[in-house]
């Protein structure tokens, strides 16, 4: 029998328990580390820009030369010369001089401003100042974008493009990461057959190994093996056993309901593991368990794919999340479409609703539940996104506007 | 000068001038095809199931045999075996026996519908039916979730983990698809050094080349190449060529504004390249040039970090979706979250806003803006996305709810 838990029950059964996992740490290369995790905290060591730089083009001035500067009465300053990008400064600024700064360049000793090149006219090695500007303005100082001491990032934070270019930003080369986690995958049931030219009547083809691992593949996770097994207790306990050897989380799916055949709890009871969840109030997806052996997780899926698939889409970020300890987690974003047709919906069990999205001919979004009975993957493949009908209430009428989640986000 | 183009038609000029694209074709195993683009329609030369299956453990029967049913006055069969998981049905049900049935397996010849085991009891060899079922209840029929002939997928269409899950439902393994779009980069400017150990004043690292590409990565893009160009205009058209010799887009990141050493303009003209954008409506990032040579995309971005992220995630998925063919594409989700500080705007031109999102004390989704000067790369790897203020208003008062998107969705 199943002692149903809700999903947010299920959510905070897996914060609690899982973030203790022994991770892998390595060394690899900054340019390399994309959607790795760190696994240190980074301090800059430098100064970002590393000497006061100007932001436009312009000539560079001690801005008390050039205070009471306006077009009636410009201030006059003599040209000594021009800064190159990516050198040093050679003049120094005096009260009745200024160099020619690009974007970019280095602010010139004795500088404290720049005067952009609009508000200028020259006239052979005069530069006329048309408008005042005030300390600093027009310049981006040492260490103001960056300053030395600056946490660059923290301890178990997914490292992005912009990380790894702020990174790059300050020289760093190599960055400490947790690698990333392996799965390995088990499919069971005496009816699945993979990769078999020719069907025999009762067989049906592996549907979830190939939906499973590549949804893990986007969440870079690694899949280490993945097998098919008979509903046969002995070789899918020896496949549990070898998958916990091999990886860091096993995922099975199908055999985690209650009949004669669904070994899966058996399994885990003989191999001393702790069953956290047999059963989650979920439509569809319901005869779900997950367990801790030997301080890793198990994840028994619902056998048919659709099931298989909102399950694992609603419980793995949670799961990656607690692992990795990573912190302030966003909310999954979504988009609003009207909805086309009534759902109906049971109070007490939160439902998954597929639907396709499109434009209408008035050019607004709607959303299309797509209805198929327990399984069917042709209904899935279509789908845009799901609407979630919470526990409460017993369904949504045709025309409401609803928040849809994309699938895999 | 600029001849500013909004944002709208800057999307238009890339769907009207990049959908003739000669993409390369190629045949890769369907399991490692996720997140290609399929080049062909596949339609199903399978039906799925390919036989009558039962969705419930249950005693297969003929419902003529069981119609009048109850619990006062049952039906009663003669048992006639069993059905295995995997096998074909060896029995026939005439219309006083029966066989058991479980969830998945193969209906015998003669039945029509399940009796759910909850509705029998059993009587040694006798199976007592205490409630009628109508004719292919819990019988999911031969060809229901895919008939032959079902358009498994279009051609131009993402390969998802779950349309691999349909392909290999139906014995597919193999498909055509497009090769990945590639890449190649360039970086400009005489400040800018890469991967030097100690910088001199007046040098900058180079971080563009590491947030475009590896932005990029994450959107199956192929960076063939990354350079970076002092502001010579000789180096740099050399490169442009052979940027274009090498991959289907390239893109460069600064000499893309009107001042002296800003190549790009003059650059793509002397190629004779058609330029259909120089300066676009969106702060930050309006010094951007889009151009095509070759029947290829010049992607010219601002030299600045912040700018040059912005203006990429701006228009890259009209790009790849134009390329691609790509139809009916969702606009982008966000989340909702309340501004903490007012962000003014200027009318008439797009604001991209940095924020932070994270929940306050009484977990609610809050948006910090993060103010910086432009180009400061440690703000904006600290966002959590963006809010847009568009070109008819003037800016959000603190406290108003904002749409939130991700960066790099």
């Amino acid at each position: 029998m199943f002692i149903v838990k809700s999903i947010d029950e299920t959510i905070k059964i897996i914060k609690d328990n899982f973030d203790d996992y022994i991770l892998r740490k390595m060394i690899i290369e900054v340019e390399d580390s994309l959607n790795y995790i760190s696994a240190c905290d980074i301090l800059s060591l430098e100064n970002v820009p590393h000497f006061d730089r100007s932001i436009v083009d312009g000539y560079a001035v001690d801005f008390n030369s050039v205070k009471l500067a306006t077009n009636a009465a410009p201030s006059i300053l003599k040209l000594n010369g021009e800064v190159l990008m990516g050198q040093e400064a050679k003049s120094i600024i005096t009260s009745d001089s200024t160099v020619y700064v690009p974007t970019g360049g280095h602010l010139p000793k004795g500088a404290n401003s720049v005067v952009m090149i609009e508000n200028t006219d020259r006239l052979n090695d005069e530069i006329i100042v048309n408008k005042s500007v005030s300390i600093w303005e027009n310049v981006l100082k040492m260490g103001s974008d960056i300053s030395i001491g600056t946490n660059i990032i923290s301890k178990n934070t997914l490292i992005t493009p912009l990380v790894i270019g702020a990174l790059k930003s300050i020289g760093i080369e190599e960055i400490e990461v947790y690698d990333f986690l392996s799965v390995s995958l088990i499919s069971t049931g005496d009816e699945i057959v993979k990769n078999k030219q020719k069907l025999e009547i009762g067989e049906i083809r592996d549907i979830n190994s190939f939906t499973v691992s590549n949804y893990l593949k986007n969440k870079n996770v690694i899949i280490n093996d993945s097998v098919i097994i008979n509903d046969n207790f002995k070789q899918y306990k020896e496949a549990v056993i070898r998958g916990f050897e091999n990886s860091d989380i096993v995922i099975a799916s199908g055999g985690s309901s209650v009949g004669d055949k669904d070994y899966t709890y058996d399994i885990l009871k003989k191999l001393g593991a702790d069953i956290l969840v047999h059963g989650i109030n979920i439509k569809p997806g319901k005869p779900t368990i997950i367990a801790k052996y030997n301080n890793k997780l198990f994840f028994g899926l619902p056998g048919q794919p659709t099931s298989a698939f909102f399950v694992l889409n609603t419980f793995i970020n949670t799961i990656i999340n607690t692992i990795y300890h990573i912190k302030n987690v966003m909310p999954i974003p979504y988009i609003e479409a009207i909805l086309q047709i009534n759902v109906h919906s049971v109070t007490g069990r939160r439902l998954y609703q597929l639907v396709k999205v499109e434009y209408n001919e008035n050019n607004e979004l709607i959303a299309i539940p797509l209805f198929a009975k327990s399984g069917m993957i042709n209904a899935l493949k279509e789908a845009s996104g799901y609407i979630i009908i919470n526990e409460f209430v017993e369904g949504y009428d045709a025309l409401k506007t609803v928040k849809v989640y994309k699938l895999g986000d």
